[in-house]
């Protein structure tokens, strides 16, 4: 069982609380403004918007010790809507682990659209959530909590593979936007 | 009706031809060795790993002037499978174009093992080629053969998504080479 904090209450944050709530583990939900509350999760779920991580962490790094944190964003360059305003040869996870050497940081829930995290489908595929990351116990620990709530996780490997996790993400977004597919469908994983 | 040149005749060069043969297309399928043989092709996919297009444009990038081109290519890295080796903020398709400033450029293909293209299907869904390129008349016509077979197409973007497409392609091979899914599956696209 596993105690989940999740910081953001926007799509993404409801999404993935539902989803934690759905096994046997306990949840907590925080605002952004919540900053006096205490994270008590074993995992993080950092669920905001790329802008605001690093206020996020300025609040909250050192209380992230010990923890598992997840990133799910996408850091789009929403001026251009043409690239990410990470290194190219980078990642936002790269990022926020260099920021928190004390916490296991792992990326996941980016290439999943909220309606399907909401819907546990993409299409007539089972949503499937990617995990990237350095630490095997707690991509295993995150992965056991998405599983419990029925849908499917792949360990998709290094921390390195968070770049490639946010291309994907990227692409997903601009197909979307471009109405060549759904919010409610994108790319699916066959296993 | 558009006569499709491919060049490489390894499992994607046939896949991707006997594609084009469902239509009511003509092909040619030819080996990098036929370097004496013209290319006819209004179309021509550049079917030949990575290593070997330098070769294959040093000996018939000038007759590829005014043809759509067609790079498949996933630029891996092969000694440390971690990494592409095209620049980070850029892509083997970019390279391509710049080389071949007379050709209309393209990405596709390079996100669809060669079984879901001869399969028509990653798992309950219809193979969907993802096609990246600056020419919307280009990618009309490659969408059009692809269409005619029975696939399904969708128009990825620009040239510059050529970066996530690989990326993609890099994730996908990392995932089937660490059996976390199948060489019949993989990503799929849910419009």
């Amino acid at each position: 069982m596993a105690h989940i904090s999740i910081i953001g209450t926007g799509n993404m944050g409801q999404a993935i609380a539902a989803i934690a709530g759905k096994g046997d583990h306990t949840v907590e939900l925080l605002n952004t403004s919540d900053a006096d509350k205490q994270v008590t999760g074993d995992i993080v779920v950092l669920a905001v918007p790329y802008p605001a991580v690093e206020d996020v962490l300025a609040q909250r790094g050192a209380s992230l010790a010990g923890k598992v944190v997840v990133d799910i964003t996408n850091p789009l360059d929403f001026e251009t809507f043409d690239s990410l305003t990470v290194p190219a040869d980078g990642s936002a996870t790269a990022e926020i682990a260099a920021a928190l050497p004390e916490s296991r940081v792992l990326k996941a829930f980016n290439t999943n659209f909220a309606s399907t995290l909401a819907s546990g489908a993409v299409g007539p595929l089972a949503t499937t959530v990617l995990i990237a990351g350095d630490d095997d116990d707690a991509k295993a620990r995150l992965a056991e909590v998405v599983t419990s709530a029925g849908l499917a996780a792949i360990d998709a490997g290094s921390l390195r593979r968070a770049r490639e996790l946010e291309a994907l993400g990227f692409l997903q977004i601009k197909l979307a936007a471009a109405e060549k597919v759904s919010w409610a469908g994108g790319l699916g994983v066959v296993a």
